[in-house]
């Protein structure tokens, strides 16, 4: 390929509305561009590192036993009611209607669309399992839209979908897709972790996520520095510690006044107290009721862990002043003592604290001296905090003293167990080896396609551009055309024609531009290997430069072909480029 | 591949809405499933000959210096606002709104996001020509979807849009794109013809359709057969036929009455004349005036020369009521003489009749003995009638004597010279070699890749089943494993493998089902070639059928994986194949 011939449009400035190096460095270097919020048009290079992703899902996903198939975009609302997401999936469904009047919607997911295909063809086990995946694009009406194809309204995914006979068939093929995400983001070249996951309004019974590491990731999860463990810190679970044992003497709890102090900080620098020695209150709407969830002042609340507890389908903070109409508690000064009749949730922490400083349910009062173990009445106790650094891994803890460390990731896959959740709403089922009429066990499996870019990049990168995995890479060697005379810019042509003869992607800058504009766009789009046809070309020498390495060196022509395809080869497969 | 682990549900019956063979045997072999009116799922094979489509395209586009993007399915309504087509597009522009009340449409082509892609990176004359393509679904909120694949709503299409500096170098582009075309569909082995023909509502000056030859094909097409033209017949311009000379003492005409005969055929019919010796009538409303092309009682109007005459934006068939409303003159009735103020178009060839019957603007009464040429006042002369099979070809038909032959067919694409419509409208320019701001010169060129296969199967079935061409079929080899014994299972187990070896897409039938069951599948969905191991597979002996040609031959095993390689390899190209 050559560059006079690509549209390669680089810019010098990042957009103003770039949060992250990855949305910057995407747009900079010419791979996608902002249609509207959360909507991008990708660009030739772009589309080329998408099409190597695919590529990768379609090998590996073929390699599980899995068949592509095309689903609709535009998918009635029928379907969609009888699984009651319809009304269940909230305003990032986006609803439409067609010149007749039918209502429809842009499919964010195809649970009900394959449940649909398979119920109508699939009547007998003899035709499990049956694993079906689609890449396709998706529209999700997110109200934050941010940081490029990070988190975007349009975007590529590609889903898959697995129909089992029974429980042990369908972890089976959930293991096999399992396996198939490791070796799919292994030959990406991604640094990215499995980890535990809530199954979220997809539902079901258990999931991974795939998870890039990456400091400016959405995601927080937590690994074990002794054990296998890993899990999106929602899933991490935390021991029970131990009660405090009060004295039977111990004074009982005063309130004091605490003016216009309402945050914890607040509370405490007042009280000239620190956070740990106060009780936090998180005030929640939990499908209409209000909820209480209490946690040590310097903790972080859980909220997955809350709504699991309170079992409510949708769970939000509570608006303060529907909060105190609903309970006739005053939301900045609440406490769990004293508290009426309201949902209360404490933290099993705060049980082992041995003076506490809680609210008083009363303007500008709080209580001090509380022995939240003594009391504390009318309370649930449970695990609700959030895990953090240093806390004792919940699967060897207990037992060989493991403890978590906390990373940031970024979703690029997702696998979920669903069992029988779609197919029992849908009334999708199949005549068993006895003749009996039985549910589909189903599993989903999605992963991030143009998301990937973005990871890629956050994981990939410097302060002069992106730094491609050699299997994804918009193309895998640029020379860098500079010397002008005959020898030099025949010998660009020739390396450019070897590589190609060879299989090797490579593109061939012989734009009309000075030699520092060329070398700034290759750092920038982020060529896995440069080589420099320069003023010692007659000499038979180039510079040569592994982009991730960065340090450009003389090498002389000969032979370097040779080596160079073998590097390039063998990077393929994920591994880091060495020449 | 093996059958038993694919997902092949054929059905026996057709679905009741098909009109079309395609339609039924997509669904009855197993492509394609319907989910609402006009909206598809593609199942495994359906999406394994969609992508040897895309493929295809793909490598010749990329000969023909396009690049490929991706652009959004949603597109913000401000851009088709610039280019006026929001208000323009009518009804099958699916508009939504988003969760913050944005206004967005469902592209159904993507002139504007291109356009606005292109201004705001490209600013030089020497960033150009630049041609880029996309593969991707598309939505058009078709009135009547029908057909299956044929008449879509939501449907894949390949869209290019080409840049250029000035109109000879964009014709040098439509050239390019034209040319590779007849590549793209002779390799997909279709038997096609590219038309000239009108631009319809995405506009421009000049434009080619590429027509699949199918007398279910919703277009009728003409050729002439001595020349090269060949049309879509709405282009087909006709030579003016010499005007009667009528005699100074030919009678008058006269008024007869014809009681409630309103049809031509009718009128004829009860006057005892023949509908060549009449005047047709059809009323209609342009932009909202009334207007009437008369032409021959035994021919059609051509709305399109009708529509460009009247210069109008929007030309529909009248309203009997709103007609006589509006003119005052009894739609069935009508004639062009004493009819006032009303806009009457009468087509050429009614001038060289020496007697017609045409109607007299008055409830049961016609006219007889006009001679048109005479009495016909306050009328325009224009070339109103559809071609016929035996027309003059406008070309040559004059010259050298050639007539129309007319064919229908099924458009598989379209390429348009566009000119500076789109980018005179979005304001989208670049700077020339003297530093003057210009209007970038505009191709689009679309391709129905989902609708390639509706017109495939039209021009590829028989009473049995599809009948693929080579370079589009699922798979091309099928192997039907019919002998039970070792020796039958083993052969054909070798031979799915020698095949899949030497990179042939082969699928062995290993279901257990019966030999009827399979052989009935084999034809229904059409591979190419069958090889059937079955009772003298222990005699090295198996039944090959080019599906094709049809007849099941015995055929040693030895030598027979060569020459079926070299006969399928030579296939890939679009020819027949033949073993």
């Amino acid at each position: 390929m050559r560059a006079s011939q690509l549209h390669l449009p680089t810019l010098r400035e990042a957009p103003r509305d770039a949060e992250v190096v990855s949305h910057a460095l995407l747009v900079r270097a010419g791979f996608i561009r902002r249609v509207a919020a959360g909507i991008y048009s990708f660009l030739p290079l772009g589309v080329r590192v998408m099409e190597k992703i695919k590529t990768i899902i379609r090998q590996e996903l073929g390699r599980a036993g899995a068949e592509e198939v095309l689903l609709p975009l535009v998918i009635p609302a029928e379907l969609w009611q009888e699984s009651n997401r319809w009304t269940e999936y909230g305003p990032e469904l986006l609803r439409l209607n067609d010149r007749k009047g039918g209502e429809f919607c842009l499919g964010p997911t195809h649970e009900e669309a394959i449940v649909d295909l398979i119920r109508r063809d699939v009547r007998s086990y003899k035709q499990l399992p049956i694993n079906l995946y689609q890449i396709q694009t998706k529209f999700r009406d997110e109200m934050r839209p941010r940081a490029g194809l990070m988190r975007g309204r349009e975007f590529v995914m590609k889903d898959a979908y697995s129909f089992d006979a029974d429980d042990e068939s369908a972890r089976t093929s959930y293991q096999a897709m399992f396996d198939a995400y490791g070796r799919i983001f292994s030959r990406m070249g991604l640094d990215f972790r499995p980890v535990e996951a809530d199954t979220g309004n997809i539902g079901g019974k258990l999931s991974h996520e795939f998870q890039v590491l990456a400091d400016s990731g959405e995601d927080a999860i937590v690994s074990c520095d002794h054990c296998d463990y890993a899990a999106n810190v929602e899933m991490a679970g935390l021991p029970t510690p131990k009660a405090f044992e009060w004295a039977a003497d111990a004074p009982a709890s005063e309130v004091v006044d605490t003016p216009g102090q309402k945050t914890i900080e607040d509370v405490c620098s007042f009280l000239g107290a620190d956070p740990s020695g106060a009780v936090k209150a998180v005030c929640y709407n939990a499908d209409g009721e209000p909820l209480v969830a209490f946690v040590r002042g310097d903790r972080e609340v859980n909220e997955v862990k809350v709504k699991r507890a309170a079992e409510a389908a949708i769970l939000e903070i509570a608006d303060g002043e529907w909060f105190a109409k609903a309970t006739g508690l005053p939301p900045g000064y609440l406490g769990a003592m004293d508290a009426g009749k309201v949902n209360l949730l404490v933290d099993h922490e705060v049980a082992a604290m041995a003076s506490a400083i809680i609210g008083a349910n009363a303007v500008d009062k709080h209580r001090v001296g509380v022995i939240p173990a003594r009391d504390l009445e009318n309370v649930r106790w449970l695990d609700l905090r959030l895990a953090e650094a240093g806390d004792p891994c919940p699967r060897c803890g207990e037992t060989d003293g493991g403890s978590l460390r906390t990373f940031r990731g970024i979703e690029v896959g997702h696998v979920f167990f669903l069992g029988t959740k779609y197919s029992e709403s849908m009334q999708a089922s199949f005549l068993d080896v006895n003749g009996k009429d039985k549910p589909f066990v189903m599993g989903c499996y999605g992963i991030g396609v143009s998301r990937i870019l973005s990871a890629a990049v956050e994981q990939n990168n410097d302060e002069r551009g992106i730094n491609w995995p050699v299997a994804i890479a918009p193309a895998e060697v640029i020379i860098v055309g500079i010397s002008r005379d005959e020898v030099g810019v025949e010998l660009a042509q020739s390396l450019h024609d070897e590589f190609e003869r060879r299989g090797v992607e490579v593109v061939l800058d012989d734009r009309k531009m000075r030699p520092g504009v060329k070398f700034k766009d290759a750092e920038l789009i982020g060529f896995p290997l440069q080589i420099t046809v320069g003023r010692k070309a007659a000499e038979g020498i180039v510079e040569v430069k592994v982009r991730s390495i960065g340090e450009r060196q003389d090498m002389p022509v000969e032979g370097l072909v040779d080596r160079a395809v073998a590097a390039i080869v063998s990077a393929r497969d994920g591994s880091a480029l060495q020449l």
